[in-house]
């Protein structure tokens, strides 16, 4: 690329950045309350951004139309109409009192970014597609990953019976936002229309400011385990049963609790969590009979959390078994690790170095949608460094320097994406380029 | 003695014993639902307990009354009428869903001690009173020993605003008793009228039974100190936070507890216990930013437990400062410790003895109605053996050949009793014998 080249890319993506960070603050206003940001499926909200965000796609040069569970698709045909597709996306329901940046990030880039491309006149040798998943965060009927499930015809129908906080069930929501819950099914789509799956999203975590870096490169989205821990002693007067004579649940749960920060620290990309605790009767003075306490573990190999959770398993036996506690733990969920692929990281690395960041890898401790897109497609994700690690909270936030880095790295992995098969849609492909989008498998 | 006394003094025993037990049975069968023993203050069920206890008392030879707050009292006169008493009582309200022993017990066998005397037509060279103490639990106005205190003359009369659970305030539910709320100062005694308060009460705790004796001598009702600890660090997403850059109020927490614990195994005669604990906001997959646990700390002396609670203040700050956690910690609750009288203690010593158990003694690490008595008397305990060490419970249970053994034990002290100032009572009293109990001041 020639300085004056590099200038003119720099002032385009410039004012990308404005524009993403523009349509955050749209989106962000399409709320349940104004004061607690909190779009939850299948709501007027939902219904406000979707065409929101249709809208921004069709003015981008996609075609663009709500699928069979909600979720928004956009397509920008490539140089023929009906190749695959490059697909990116995230999504853009919310937690409550949610921050703006978490899933509208990735989607407005990328809409914005194929916005960019059609400006330009620019056609590639492969389609790209942008998919707004209407549920990832699973708020309403407890069950995540729901746009990102039917896409990937993965989708339990099961789930259809579930019922929200007013005892109204998926399949009555469907039908009140319009959509036919026997035709789910409708939004899945196939291997061979996919060439890979790419989200850019929030880190939700403060390692790349840390690192002094806008974005990062995922390895892997950690598999988690969760673990539920019954501690049972004896309950007793806080004042008249000496220390000695005690089998304390909640002093052994402490125990286990210091014992699983412990391990966790000196192990290398492993996490765990104690995240809620009970102890009972819950008396100041009453010695606690039985502590009930959840642990939370990841790392970025499925193996590797195995052996962790063993171990951690095995130190909280030996703890219970000394302090004459009666145990039980059960397994409560459990998620496989899913690989970003090497193939595509290698993609995304170039695309960072060529924007002049330093390459830096790091695993996703949270749950995106590419844990259910690995049934269809290979995952890359591109994380965007978040202020103080901070997300699920209206403090959450993305400085605007970010959102254009983040956004010229995409564009950049967009414009110079090769499939892994070359021979499908690689720069040198042999098949003619075609002169209009008029057709496409969306 | 003889052996021919020894022998008829056991007989009277065991027949006593068996009619305390009888009658906490009767007594255990006045509860607010059948199945889940609750006897609370001003109440139905507090006024047939009344009449029962009143019964009993009076059968036994005692004139007997309700005084101002809804104590039971009872006066057998000694030698003459209208001299000082060894007063002797416990409670008998009780927890909801409680045993039937906590409290009764010490009540019911001086009822049983006196009755024996009365049978024999033995008279003491001082009064015998037994006091039935109406409310020390505290369950309805969420204030502890209200009869005691009303007797000690420290009353507080504030907590006749204080309203139970249904909006009741206690200055409605005594009217509503039958009980005027400006009189309550006339439940009070003074210092000249009583030689000493003695109670016998169930241990609550397992150290009789792991010294394999059916009583003790209580040496001091533990003062207390209770504390309520914040710790403030910084909520975070389990899976996206590594465990370095984490500030986990609960791990903090976890850490306090353990060394809490640690503290207290190494130092003879404190406990600590740490009852309720709470993390906010309490999501398996949440690294929880604040957490909050109570503290509560006995000791057999003031001294003890301040230094105790003074070290363990300063092991949490230096925690808290270690892991960049907020801390603040509260007060909400302080005891003084209540000694049992060096010369009550030898008597009741002497009379376990004299009944050919070993003596021991122990901390009441509970509180009772002593608490409020020292103020107007000097105090003595006598626990008994109870199985488990369980109280507060419908297990709660006590052996009969233990309640056997405490009545004599207690029907010796009475017998053998002698004021601290020989010259008001002793056996070597020179005042004359009084003919016919006719008058008095309870």
């Amino acid at each position: 690329m020639s300085e004056t080249e590099a200038g003119i890319a720099g002032l385009k993506a410039a004012s990308l950045g404005e524009e993403i960070v523009a349509r955050i603050n749209e989106l962000g206003k399409i709320s349940e309350t104004p004061e607690h940001l909190a779009r939850i499926f299948l709501t007027e909200q939902h219904r406000a951004a979707a065409d929101l965000l249709l809208g921004w796609m069709r003015a981008g040069g996609m075609r663009a139309h709500l699928d069979a569970i909600g979720n928004v698709c956009g397509r920008y045909e490539g140089e023929r109409s009906g190749m695959p597709c490059l697909m990116l996306g995230s999504h853009y329901d919310t937690v409550r009192d949610a921050g703006k940046w978490d899933g509208p990030l990735g989607l407005i880039t990328a809409i914005s970014c194929v916005a960019d491309l059609n400006r330009r006149g620019r056609r590639l040798p492969f389609a790209v597609e942008v998919t707004g998943f209407a549920d990832e965060e699973g708020i309403r009927f407890a069950s995540t990953l729901l746009g990102s499930r039917a896409v990937a015809g993965s989708f339990n129908e099961s789930v259809l019976n579930a019922k929200d906080r007013a005892g109204i069930s998926m399949r009555a929501a469907l039908l009140q936002f319009g959509l036919d819950p026997e035709h789910i099914g409708a939004a899945a789509r196939v291997r061979s229309e996919l060439l890979a799956y790419v989200e850019l999203h929030i880190e939700q975590g403060p390692v790349l400011e840390a690192e002094h870096l806008p974005v990062g490169v995922v390895t892997a989205i950690s598999g988690a385990t969760r673990l539920a821990v019954a501690l049972a002693g004896m309950a007793g007067h806080a004042g008249t049963v000496p220390m000695a004579l005690r089998r304390d649940a909640l002093a052994g749960a402490a125990e286990c609790i210091v014992a699983i920060e412990q391990f966790c620290r000196t192990d290398q990309g492993l996490v765990g969590t104690v995240g809620t605790i009970n102890a009972m009767p819950g008396a100041t003075n009453v010695i606690p009979g039985r502590a009930f306490f959840t642990i939370d573990m990841r790392a970025a190999s499925d193996a590797h959390r195995k052996m962790a959770v063993a171990d951690v398993v095995r130190q909280i036996e030996r703890i219970a078994k000394r302090r004459e506690l009666a145990l039980q733990i059960d397994v409560t969920h459990e998620n496989r690790t899913v690989p970003c692929a090497l193939w595509l990281k290698r993609q995304v690395a170039d695309a960072i170095a060529d924007e002049g960041f330093r390459v830096f890898e790091l695993p996703s401790g949270a749950g995106h949608d590419g844990m259910a897109m690995i049934d269809i497609a290979d995952v890359a994700m591109v994380f965007v460094r978040c202020r103080g690690g901070i997300s699920h909270h209206p403090d959450e936030h993305v400085e605007p320097d970010d959102v254009d880095a983040a956004a010229r790295v995409l564009l950049r992995l967009i414009e110079n994406f090769r499939a892994r098969d070359a021979s499908v849609a690689a720069p040198s492909s042999p098949f003619p380029l075609a002169g209009e989008a008029n057709g496409g498998a969306s």
